[in-house]
């Protein structure tokens, strides 16, 4: 059962806390040349930077004072089981491989979440200076033009949208398939954009974000973001999306049921 | 023959002009809902927005004003051939795509160039408030961290290099074809950046960014600011890149040479 906040506004304060703690250490980093990319697994490339592991522990040093009963499920340490049934997902720089491409669609990503999935997010891009917020009641962006509510867009077919993803080979064959019976039946697909993707479904600039292979600290922040904005995001079978894998992030239900449909008539095949 | 700005301080002061008098225009509209996208061409999608147009006049009234003697060759208008062998080469917004799906990756570009090419160029980003300026000894970004000098980067190998490009299809298919004959080699392929992706060469972030089907106006100013860091810029035979088509912008001349060769060994095979 889900443990409702007593004290929505001091989790506000700690999410924000964590994200203004990060930037200038993202920021010292950023563009820097022989800025060092280790390759964590033996396949793939998922480089980790200095400026990840100095995030996250600087995140989780004002967490231990902060809130030292919540829990933490990081990218870059062990997880921390709490007492108080509230748990901080977070990925110091999501986006990596846009980090070292000096790209600015990387993002700090924090989320505070139950059981149930995120309680309230944000996405932070450093270089913009520019924070997109989603939960308790609040879904705003704060940046180089001020303050604006998000809202996504309203209805309009798939033949009207726009659809994003980072990678054009988006996972597996099955999935990469997946992605194509959507974004082959879109107005214009984009791709490279990170966690700025979700982002912009909650400024209503695009109509769908839709990926695969992702962990749940990747996906949590942009989930309450994209809902607080009035979207709706759920794994490729229409369920939770907060455990990670697939995520269709929607700007409203109509799209979200058309996207959904094509994709399982590839996975389902 | 090439002739001699006698004053490059009043072709720098006019350029920054230029791009000042856009950034509340392109602003204005950027991230509105309802911004209407135009099918220029029957064939492809190529959004014209009201931006884009309005940001060309009012370039082309300063221009009138300050430059009178001098061309002007823009996306939206017709050309203007001057008299004084200069001619400004204007893209109000480059990456319509981009900007309409509320991305921070499109951007002005205005160069001006002599009948070999680009003298001075620049690519602004008026969202992220940060303008690259390359030419008449000038090299550098300023933005949201302040000035800083452009360098491109050291030489690497392609197997450790970034390459960049805008749609994953490139082209024609011998075009994708040859695109993927470096990026098949490089550590890491991205997409999606539009023109911000040159200005991430003059960084030192990125080693390559490889394109085709360019206009001219596409393509000055990054060749400005590209080769003011310290790069190169051709097309897929080695020559001039300034009238358009197949592009190479490359940190330097080694991995100009590793990408060139690929490219050729499809598109001549």
């Amino acid at each position: 059962m889900a443990i409702a906040p007593e004290n929505p506004s001091a989790l506000i304060r700690v999410a924000h806390m964590l994200a203004d703690a990060v930037r200038p250490i993202t920021l010292q980093h950023f563009r820097q040349s022989g800025l060092t990319a280790e390759n964590k697994h033996s396949t793939g490339f998922d480089p980790v930077t200095i400026a990840d592991r100095d995030a996250e522990r600087v995140m989780r040093d004002i967490l231990a004072a902060e809130r030292p009963s919540d829990g933490i499920l990081g990218e870059e340490f062990d997880d921390i089981t709490g007492t108080s049934g509230l748990t901080w997902v977070l990925d110091p720089i999501d986006g990596t491989r846009g980090f070292i491409s000096g790209t600015p669609t990387w993002g700090v990503l924090i989320a505070v979440s139950d059981e149930n999935g995120p309680l309230f997010g944000l996405i932070d891009q450093p270089y913009i200076g520019e924070r997109f917020v989603g939960g308790f009641d609040l879904a705003e962006v704060v940046g180089p033009q001020g303050t604006a509510h998000l809202r996504t867009a309203a209805p309009r077919t798939l033949a009207e949208a726009t659809v994003l993803t980072t990678f054009p080979e988006v996972g597996t064959a099955a999935e990469m398939h997946a992605f194509q019976a959507v974004s082959g039946k879109a107005r214009l697909t984009r791709y490279g954009m990170d966690c700025y993707g979700y982002a912009l479904v909650a400024t209503g600039q695009v109509d769908l974000v839709i990926e695969a292979g992702l962990n749940p600290y990747d996906i949590h922040a942009p989930i309450a973001v994209v809902q607080a904005a009035g979207g709706i995001v759920t794994d490729w079978t229409g369920g939770p999306a907060h455990r990670g894998g697939r995520a269709i992030a929607a700007a409203n239900p109509q799209i979200h049921a058309e996207a959904l449909a094509l994709v399982q008539s590839v996975i389902n095949a």
